[in-house]
């Protein structure tokens, strides 16, 4: 085994360039989803990627997906979501694989040092829209099938692939087709991996084991029926937006601290485990603070920082609808505003008891102030968090593939932000759902010069070789 | 004189339907100034205006008015001012009149209930863009000079009209023009007049004789070096939004009052005769709320709101640049927000004064805050205030004329909006400014569905030839 380990690794970096030219491939596909323009690219890419599956012998389907109707009226249709069986032994375990072929938008004058659309290598670096969101990382699974079955390696396991084309543009379409097919293509799932998150830092693999969830609110209050000239009525009507910004200021304080009653009774209790792995998590805070440019951090403490941004809920206000919001001066007193706040969640925060409070508080201040204005808290669809199991077979097998590849134990981490397609699997398959990001947290996902290090692709080729030949062993 | 004044109302009455047709042929030209698909209309209705002063032997004049460059970088021609002089009788006074010719956008379908530029006459209404806001009120002169030459009356000054074309952008380039014209066309005025404004209700005339001043201001607070993901990044940063909400939270309370400190002390006191111009003020308290559409106003007293729209200042916010404006939900922590206020100012608040306040007591609300963010009060520039003196030659030829026209004392206002070219004429001519509306409280200027009664409109002639004959006792 440790021979064919040895074999396997050899024969991936022996490949490296060939790897290469396959993401150099993908990504001169401008499959951006947002774009109607490009629509027609993230069809092609689909079928580009069907046929990759197909040359390792998956059987694959294309699943209708329907229109998309665009704000200006404009009628798309929605790319088909990509379904591919690789094996189908009913005496193996069967793996789901979840991926997306669609980019961002990338243009050159965005203020890209290369072309977005053509893989360039620099520094061990490979530059293109797609490298690392998820072009990279879905190839990553096909270089780990070819060279297995290119050294005569038994795929211990069956692999469903789920690869989508509107991750970029709210995966519309996509929850519906799973709910569609829980009881077919959906059924005999024994574990499921995605490959669509980051490294914490850029030197220390981790395994994701939690998302926060999300609820989301707006503020309505409307004061006089049409907005009003300051000069000619300021001084007499009371202000809706006066009203709403008070009533914005009391829900965090300075230190992030929510003041809504009643939350923080709702967040499981942190247990002496899951404190441990924070410790142990190889994160500089420091160094964080000057990526994202912040003077000073809410505290600067590592175990605090981590748990604030994995396992504590945070308020943060949005915006204002229906104020002024351009540059220079507008003397108006708008009728109607609508504030936008959302509250990242955790464990037990049940989104229906999250928006009691939130609401129970919000006309409680309203109360409070006495304006006679018209007032109206609207909590909005949100997403509930999420926590695996970090010692199931799953997640096992995707830590003892980290460990054989790099040599050290995994990070285990929490995402801040929600990755939705998680849930829904998790909720259709019942079962284990792991998340196992290839690229580094400087991989610069949805911003200019997105890159993927060529030691992260290939290193995650082996990752991804590896985790299926552990899940042979469960 | 009874005997003229008598023949000269008549002889208004008797030419109504040639007045209407004269404003029906103005209204028709959309001389939008904010729309540059409309710029050669508002060029059309400079000329169409000088044709009608030059028909009545007045000398016009188009002064060039320089380039406009829009956001978009399209270049477009000012409009040039148009100075008219009717008379140069070196042994009689003269009166600056001043008016516009541009009008606010409009289309059918914002909402009007007819063609915005075609007049339409409906119960004793003359409804179009324009109607009242101005150039129903600048063809009120032209109405009065016909009327007085057809009747042979001698107009007792003479008069140098100033009619500007960029009034609802902005009047771009007319002050440059008038201090470029202050020795020479606006060299011998002696009073002016500006009919460019409303009387306080619908029934009674007024008289205004102040204006509010305006001190914009803008609170600019950067977090961060860019957005964030409220998910990935919400807990731990200082949010830019957060602070800002809070110190625009803490600038005026629920009731309006100013919780700057030092700025009632600059309000000039209030005497016993400036409170009773409020008491006689014809104002109800209850049909203005309903007509905003407010539940309840700041105070239900006449006389307190009165004084609160007339000699009081107030502060109101205006909204946010920076943070999500848009419907729905975006969850951003936006990294630089820039909050928008103004106070309306009033005598003896000088600008440079409350600027100093407002900066010190912003400084001190941060340094309360103690947030690591980089905080920026800025002041625009602003407006000041002005009051003119009731009792002198110009007001009380006005007030005579009101009297001879409706046959009663008209109220006496303060306007709580700026009018800056009042301020201009004032300080270049360094002579009485009177503002005489012509127009009604309910006309809806910048609105859907503007109108001018046609009793307004010539009754409005009526006053205005009546002042000018007043004008020449003095």
């Amino acid at each position: 085994m440790t021979n064919q380990i040895d074999n396997l690794f050899k024969h991936i970096d022996s490949k490296k360039s060939h790897y290469i030219e396959r993401l150099r491939k993908a990504v001169e596909i401008p499959s951006v989803s947002a774009e109607a323009e490009h629509r027609k690219d993230v069809f092609k890419m689909i079928d580009h990627a069907q046929k990759e599956l197909e040359t390792l012998g998956a059987k694959c389907e294309q699943i209708p997906n329907g229109k998309q109707t665009l704000p200006d009226g404009q009628v798309l249709d929605l790319p088909p979501v990509l379904f591919g069986t690789y094996g189908s032994d009913p005496k193996k375990k069967t793996l789901l694989v979840y991926g997306h072929l669609d980019v961002q938008p990338a243009r050159k004058d965005d203020g890209w040092d290369t072309e977005p659309f053509k893989l360039t290598e620099k520094d061990g670096k490979l530059y293109g829209r797609g490298s690392t969101d998820d072009k990279g990382p879905v190839l990553g699974w096909v270089n780990a099938l070819e060279a297995m079955k290119e050294l005569g390696i038994e795929c211990p396991v069956n692999i469903k692939f789920v690869l989508e084309g509107m991750e970029e543009s709210g995966s519309e379409g996509l929850d519906e087709i799973l709910i569609a097919h829980q009881n077919t293509f959906l059924k005999d799932v024994d574990f499921s991996c995605i490959s669509d998150n980051y490294w914490l830092g850029k030197n220390k693999p981790c395994i994701t084991y939690g998302l926060r969830g999300v609820s989301y609110y707006c503020i309505e209050i409307q004061g006089v029926k049409q907005d009003l000239h300051s000069g000619v009525h300021g001084g007499v009507v009371h202000e809706a937006l006066n009203d709403l910004i008070w009533v914005m200021s009391q829900l965090v304080d300075n230190d992030g601290k929510i003041l809504i009653e009643g939350l923080d009774k709702l967040v499981a209790p942190l247990t002496k485990e899951e404190e441990e792995l924070y410790e142990k998590i190889d994160f500089d805070v420091k160094s964080y603070a000057d990526d994202i440019g912040a003077k000073k951090l809410i505290s600067m403490d590592k175990k605090q920082i981590l748990m604030n941004r994995m396992r504590y809920p945070s308020l943060s206000l949005h915006g204002v609808e229906g104020a002024f919001y351009g540059p220079g001066a507008k003397t108006v007193i708008p009728s109607k505003v609508i504030g936008k706040f959302s509250i990242r969640t955790v464990p037990n925060m049940e989104p229906k008891e999250v928006d009691k409070l939130v609401v129970s508080y919000l006309n409680k201040l309203w109360s409070k102030r006495g304006s006679p204005n018209h007032f109206k808290p609207i909590p909005l669809q949100g997403g509930r968090s999420w926590v695996g199991d970090t010692k199931d077979a799953n997640f096992t097998a995707g830590r003892n593939a980290l460990v054989k590849v790099f040599g050290v134990e995994p990070d285990y981490t929490r995402e801040g932000g929600s990755i939705p397609v998680t849930l829904t699997i998790k909720e259709l398959t019942k079962k284990s759902v792991m998340l196992l990001p290839i690229g580094a947290s400087d991989d610069m996902a949805h911003s200019q010069n997105e890159k993927i290090n060529v030691s992260n692709y290939i290193e995650g080729t082996k990752v991804l070789a590896t985790y299926l030949l552990e899940l042979g062993k469960v």
